[in-house]
């Protein structure tokens, strides 16, 4: 490893603060994670690419270090779970890589210090090409177990926390992880499905359908339409916005009618719920409008991964 | 997510071999493994660039899968840990991407299955950049605790397994990581502290000694130089590749006397072990020659990571 990279992270090691899980940090062949009592560790990883998902000129260095982290403590969410550790690995362009990753690692502790998580160690290389950072987070799953996609059960009432689209203007950088949400959520109902949102509305319930062998209706009027989406002036409307853009990172979730009517006469959080919709027999989803006629969502297709 | 990035997860899903401490694999907003009593969770992550640590032309996409998984799992064996599970982040390039991510799950699947390690998930992304392959590696230390690079006691002798210098001409790609070894090792003796040779013996010997507080006489003559160091024609002397090549991934380790002397007496495993010094006061690295005289290693300095 070249000098400049142990400098670096040397620097980094003495401004990561202690955390009680965390028995070795930073500066010895692997992290030591204590898991004082049996456990299920969750564990999910994200590679943020330049040019892909940020660009350096649209966003600054800190709030790409806050969603690199971010977008997994989402997904630690998702399974209502706590999280505890991260690690982080960074292709750094050789020229400024330095000030690259100081400011990289100012927003990644700024949202790790807000979340209780430990920055435990990493990975820092150079090179030619542009910003490449993978961060991988570990939690806990509650008492209660992690909450899988796949338990959604006909008759469930499906809910999405926040409004949705619109993400592209700000908030699919600055969105605040639903860890403390799921966790009350966990407390309060019975999830029996999950995941948070960040294909798309209509991508990720069709997750939770493919996993769970049902189907969905959604009310097309009670979806959640964010600010950033209402205020969008293309081609597409603010309702297709909420059902497609994705990156919203709120959650999606089940749970059965008595828990859901519980959720909506008391809400366990000042997050807003809304009641989406309903699980039903099948695998398909379809949108029900105002006149009651059903119609499977209208939303446009998937970018082509590979060229060959 | 783009489709044919679904479509490759989910091909790669239904070749992933269930595992025992797995509760949740692919599929999911988390993976979930299971650690049935309190543990000490070894966290690992290696990120590998096109460009900077391989060559699409230099090496097969199956080689580089094994290696991306078999650096961290030198990792968790410098801590003397079981290895469980990996997460692997990809930055596949456009063109190919398909049968590039296949080629590298081959790869990475066959070294996790010779190690026993679950693959757990992952995140896949396309780009127009080179490929980037970011592991994570989690593990368990075992019931005598992970070994640290800080424990070396003044006295301690110093050992490595195997031979060194040389690797770029292959062993880099193709080497065996030496978690049976190290396991094998903590049954045996004492590991007062522990490292895995990547970035060349005298820097990864100068971590332990800047770690724990102490200095080391190595005896030039002890020093196990490989075969491939031995043939390489060049500047340097095989001796010199020996030192500093790197990207062994052996094991350079320090014992108790009492415990060196047994570990030489009947060692526990068929790899070679050679004792190559003793831990000494104060907090510099010293080779002895033949005739008994004293001097600094002289190795090559490290290459500039950052222009500014």
């Amino acid at each position: 490893m070249p000098h400049h990279e142990f400098a670096l992270i040397d620097w980094i090691r003495h401004r990561v603060a202690n955390h009680a899980r965390l028995t070795l940090g930073i500066g010895d062949d692997t992290a030591v994670l204590r898991f004082p009592e049996p456990a299920d560790c969750l564990i999910t990883v994200d590679m943020l690419m330049e040019g892909v998902h940020f660009t350096l000129a649209g966003a600054s260095l800190e709030r790409i270090g806050r969603k690199a982290l971010g977008v997994n403590l989402s997904d630690i969410a998702a399974m209502a779970g706590q999280p505890l550790a991260a690690v982080v690995a960074v292709a750094l362009p050789r020229h400024g890589g330095w000030e690259i990753g100081q400011r990289l690692h100012a927003g990644l502790q700024s949202m790790a210090d807000e979340f209780g998580v430990a920055l435990a160690g990493g990975d820092t290389n150079t090179w030619d090409g542009p910003l490449v950072i993978s961060v991988t987070v570990l939690g806990e799953a509650t008492g209660s177990g992690a909450v899988r996609r796949g338990g959604a059960q006909v008759g469930d009432w499906v809910f999405v926390t926040g409004s949705l689209g619109g993400s592209l203007t700000g908030r699919h950088l600055d969105f605040t992880p639903r860890v403390a949400e799921a966790l009350a959520l966990q407390r309060a109902v019975t999830l029996h499905s999950m995941i948070d949102i960040s294909d798309g509305l209509i991508a990720d319930l069709g997750h939770i359908l493919e996993e769970s062998h049902v189907g969905a209706v959604l009310d097309s009027a009670a979806i959640p339409i964010s600010p950033a989406a209402a205020s969008l002036r293309d081609s597409r409307s603010p309702f297709d916005h909420a059902l497609a853009d994705g990156e919203d990172f709120e959650l999606l979730f089940t749970v059965p009618p008595s828990d859901g009517q519980r959720l909506i006469a008391s809400p366990p959080f000042a997050t807003p719920i809304t009641r989406i919709g309903e699980i039903v027999p099948g695998g398909v989803c379809l949108l029900r409008a105002a006149d009651g006629t059903l119609a499977p969502p209208q939303v446009s297709g998937w970018k082509h991964g590979f060229d060959g």
